[in-house]
C-alpha cells in the first residue's frame, strides 16, 4: 500500500519569544522538522512526504537546506490560516490510494516503533492514532465546580494519526468546527471509529522554551 | 495559621532500574527529596516538615543527610504499604489546627509560586489542589471503543495539595478506595468541594529514567 506522510507545521508559534517560528529551531544538530522528516524516511525510504510551512518560510527553508545539506525528498505545501486549512492544502495534493499518515512537525522524537504501529493498524483497519495512558490524577470542571475521574479510561492524544487517504480526504470536506483539534476528531465526526494504538512518552509536542530543552535532554536518550 | 508539609515518598518504585529508590537519586547537586524539602523551607521557613519515606531507608537517608550537610529541621514517619497508609501515618503526627500542605516527593521543580497559591487559598477556603491545563488533545476510552473530548473541561492535577489539617485528618478516617489516587480524591470522597489552583508546568513527577533526565534539563532553568 502506498504510505504518504503530511508533517505539518504551517503555524507561526508566539510562545518560543525566538525570530523564527519553533519548528526551524535547532534540535541537537538540525531543525526540528528535518528530525521529523528522517523520523519517517527512516522508517520507510520510499515514503511519500508532504511538508506544510507558512508560505512565506520557503525560501528560508530552502537555505536550511543548503545549510544542513538535507537531501530528503519531500514536496513543500503553502500552510493556511489553521491547521484544519493547512491539512487540507496537503490532502489536496494526494490523489492515489494508501495511508496518509498526519504529524505534528515540532513532535521530533516519534520512535520508528510508534510510526510502524500506527501504519500497521492503518493498513489493516482504516485509520490508527498513536496515544499514551494518562499519569496524573485527573479531574473535569463543570459549572465552576471540579470532580475526581477515573483516568484509566483516558487517553493522552499524539502523532501520527494515519487514515486510508480517500477517507481521510472525504473526511475533511467539511467547514471547519472548534472541535477539530486534531484529524482523529475531524475523522470521527465523519462517522468512523477510531484505532488506539501505542505512542511513546518522549514523543513531546515542542512548544515551550521549557519543552525545547526537555527535548534537548531527551534527544540522545531516545535515538 | 500553623502551616505543615508532607513530603511522601513512602513507596519503593521499580521502573528506575536503580538499586535506590527514585527519590533518593541526585539531581543537580542533591538527592531529589531534598530539593522537594528545600521547596517547602524557602517558601516558608518556620514550616513544619513531615518526611514519609520506607522505615527500611531511615539509616541510610541520615546518612544522606550527613553527606549533603542537610539541615532543614524535619520529622521522619515511616511509610505504608500504600501512599494512603502513609499519609495517614504522617496526619498521626499533626494534633494541631492549620493546613497541611501533602506533597509527591518526587516532585522536586514545585516552584515558590505554585505553594504560595496552594496555600493562600487553603487558608482562605480550607483546601486547594495545584492543577495545569491539558495541552494535549484527550479521548475517553468505553466498552471498546474511544471518543474525542473537549480537553478545556479537564484539567491535569499536580500536588501540593492543601487542606484544614482536622478536616484531611477526618477524610482519611475511612478505609482505601480504588479511586484514591491523591488527596484531593480522598477529600472529595468526605464531602468536601475541591479548589483548583495553577501549578507550574515544571512540576513533573520522577518515575522513570527518562523524567529524570527531563528533570535535569529543567532544574537551572526553573531556580
Amino acid at each position: 500500500m502506498k504510505r504518504f506522510a503530511i508533517i505539518t507545521a504551517g503555524g507561526i508559534g508566539t510562545r518560543m519569544n525566538a525570530t523564527v517560528p519553533k519548528q526551524f529551531l535547532v534540535l541537537g544538530n538540525l531543525p526540528i522538522l528535518m528530525h521529523s522528516i528522517k523520523r519517517f524516511y527512516d522508517f520507510d525510504n520510499s515514503i511519500h512526504i508532504i511538508l506544510s510551512i507558512p508560505e512565506e518560510y520557503f525560501e528560508f527553508w530552502k537555505q536550511l537546506l543548503k545549510k544542513y545539506k538535507f537531501e530528503i525528498k519531500h514536496r513543500i505545501v503553502a500552510g493556511g490560516n489553521t491547521r484544519f486549512q493547512s491539512i487540507k492544502n496537503s490532502l489536496d495534493r494526494i490523489n492515489e490510494d494508501g495511508i496518509v499518515a498526519v504529524h505534528d512537525g515540532v513532535r521530533p522524537l516519534v520512535s520508528k516503533e510508534t510510526i510502524k504501529r500506527t501504519f500497521d493498524t492503518a493498513e489493516k483497519y482504516g485509520n490508527a492514532v498513536a496515544s499514551c495512558d494518562i499519569v496524573f490524577s485527573l479531574r473535569k470542571t463543570e459549572n465552576g465546580k471540579n470532580f475526581a475521574l477515573n483516568r484509566n479510561f483516558y487517553k493522552e492524544i499524539q502523532t501520527p494519526q494515519a487514515f486510508n487517504t480517500g477517507d481521510l480526504k472525504r473526511a475533511y470536506n467539511v467547514d471547519f468546527m472548534e472541535e477539530f483539534t486534531d484529524d482523529a476528531s475531524v475523522f470521527e465526526a465523519a462517522g468512523h471509529k477510531i484505532n488506539l494504538v501505542k505512542g511513546n512518552r518522549e514523543n513531546i509536542k515542542i512548544t515551550s522554551p521549557e519543552d525545547l530543552i526537555i527535548a534537548e535532554a531527551l534527544l540522545n536518550r531516545v535515538f
